[in-house]
């Protein structure tokens, strides 16, 4: 990467729900964007912790022994080996940091795996 | 990182210039608060690519052979030995990403030159 990238208008040009897409890459960490609405599938990540930045909107992250509900403005990492269900009850807008190799799905792949996200 | 972050009240908690602040750590890397204005001095990091995302205000990343504006919003990466001087004509709020042992003064010590920066 080397001009600027600007968030809002690499969020435009994303389409589909659940399909995160590289935005940047730094010391073997992705930073991906993703609209997301609706409940994802149960996984874990079992060498990865994953960050979500919420940038609109909100995302509650249910984990085996808890919620956290992340709302516009806010971080979470769920830890590598951690079981659990992003969800939004309205479209939601993130940012993702995670190392280059982690599946959308970790552990449970589906149909609704992304074996290689794009960069937009 | 047990539990979620907000950024805004992250930031508030800051009150010096050019002083980057702790507030993720996530695969080796930092994700860092700080406020600027004015001038930063020309340095370089050797073996660390830094990743700017201006939160608000405007940031100008001057380098040998161009300088970039980087606005809200928007993210640029100074690879690793890059000569930058960082320049904000009013105070601007950004986050970094970066190497956990990365000096925000790179090859350049100097009395800015902070060795061990905070977590808030």
């Amino acid at each position: 990467m080397n001009s600027k990238t600007n968030i809002k208008e690499k969020l435009e040009l994303i389409n589909e729900l659940w399909s995160p897409k590289i935005i940047a890459e730094i010391h073997g960490l992705h930073l991906k964007l993703a609209k997301v609405k609706g409940e994802f599938i149960w996984h874990q990540h079992q060498n990865e912790d994953e960050l979500f930045c919420v940038l609109k909107g909100s995302l509650t992250i249910k984990m085996k022994d808890k919620e956290t509900i992340v709302n516009e403005g806010e971080i979470f990492i769920v830890p590598k080996g951690t079981e659990h269900q992003p969800f939004a009850a309205e479209e939601t807008h993130i940012l993702l940091i995670e190392p280059t190799d982690t599946l959308n799905t970790g552990n449970a792949k589906s149909d609704l795996t992304i074996n290689e996200p794009e960069w937009i």
